[in-house]
């Protein structure tokens, strides 16, 4: 069977996984890769390693497959953290959250000594924001949270999933914020930040260490 | 049966609630005093208000006391807020949370036309800060969130009730930060907003119209 470009580029990444690691592990169905690769290698190489996912579908996965897990309680320290992204600019700044975990993966991504994003060739923008922009937003007044995002030239959509919103790991909604365009992410993810009712934002500013991209069946390491 | 400080503040400020308004209704001990002299207005004046309740607790009590509510969904919009405080400093900024409902708290305080304070005189203050900062976090990751409000400077407790730790009405934890003194409390919020895991803070700037404080039985009334 021939591997896709993302499958391709998660398993390279989850040759970097070094026996005693503490690991970041993201979500989403190419982190999903990496983890059975990783599975593989835990059992045929019998690397030990602790893993703290930054999701309960991730987390689900990772018992499943019988990959150790722990916890911020335990470790404030991460080795590496591999994950996806749902763009990816010139610059190397991220959008995520595609999947509702962006404040899980930031925590484990950004608190992660090294961290590796994995993509198959289609996630590289020239600039973020052709996808929608992911915020969170606590639940409570969010109708008010919406009009502030909009004041700040969005159009938004609450995400809803059975036709009901969309909830978070954490209890909170996300809204989708569509900017077709954001120029200086640094910025834009400051002002909607410093917002009441806001989270968390899905886009991730100098955190990435490398990018594994994988086109057409050849892979390209690129760091920033 | 003489009044406390608080409930003369209380009873003063509701006292200026009109026929018709959307209210927004604070948390607290001053506040549901101020609850119990609505109820006594709306059976005997007849004044007809709609309430957006800060907490499940103001939110209780309102339903006891037969106080009509309503929510954001129904109005982006609220005529008056009355609302308690922890510290009122002489810029007239506030910190709120000491009852754990910092982030609904401002949510409704915030988005009113008109929003008045109400407190005992002990509640005036030159700074900020000696009463410690509730600061509210996602519960995931609390321990690196923790870390980094440290590095500003503060010593923190992660509040607990009943031996586990306080859940906010947002399903969220709080992390009392002792800074002792806060010299701009604006910079603070600003700085702790932006970290990643802070949901919100319980610094309150620029929000106030008008504070009533009751002193041994007299009520003064001040605005910025």
């Amino acid at each position: 069977m021939e591997l896709s470009d993302k499958q391709l580029a998660a398993e390279k990444a989850a040759e970097q996984v070094k026996d005693g690691m503490v690991l970041g592990i993201g979500s989403g169905s190419t982190v999903n890769y990496m983890l059975q690769k990783l599975a593989e290698r835990i059992e045929t190489e019998g690397i030990q390693i602790k893993g703290i996912p930054s999701s309960k579908k991730t987390e689900k996965l990772a018992n499943e497959l019988g990959i150790s897990l722990t916890t911020f309680a335990e470790h404030h320290h991460i080795d590496l953290a591999i994950d996806g992204a749902d763009e990816i600019d010139e610059h190397f700044q991220l959008a995520k959250g595609g999947g509702g975990s962006l404040v899980r993966e930031k925590m484990v991504d950004s608190h992660a000594d090294y961290f590796i994003v994995i993509a198959g060739a289609d996630k590289l923008v020239k600039r973020l924001g052709a996808f929608p922009l992911p915020v969170e937003v606590i639940p409570f007044g969010w109708e008010v949270t919406e009009k502030k995002l909009q004041e700040l030239g969005c159009q938004t959509t609450l995400r809803y999933q059975e036709e009901k919103p969309f909830v978070s790991d954490n209890g909170n909604y996300i809204i989708d914020c569509q900017f077709k365009s954001i120029e200086e992410p640094e910025n834009v993810h400051k002002e909607i930040k410093a917002l009441l009712g806001v989270v968390e934002t899905g886009i991730f500013i100098n955190m990435v260490n490398e990018v594994i991209i994988s086109e057409n069946g050849k892979i390209k390491v690129v760091k920033p």
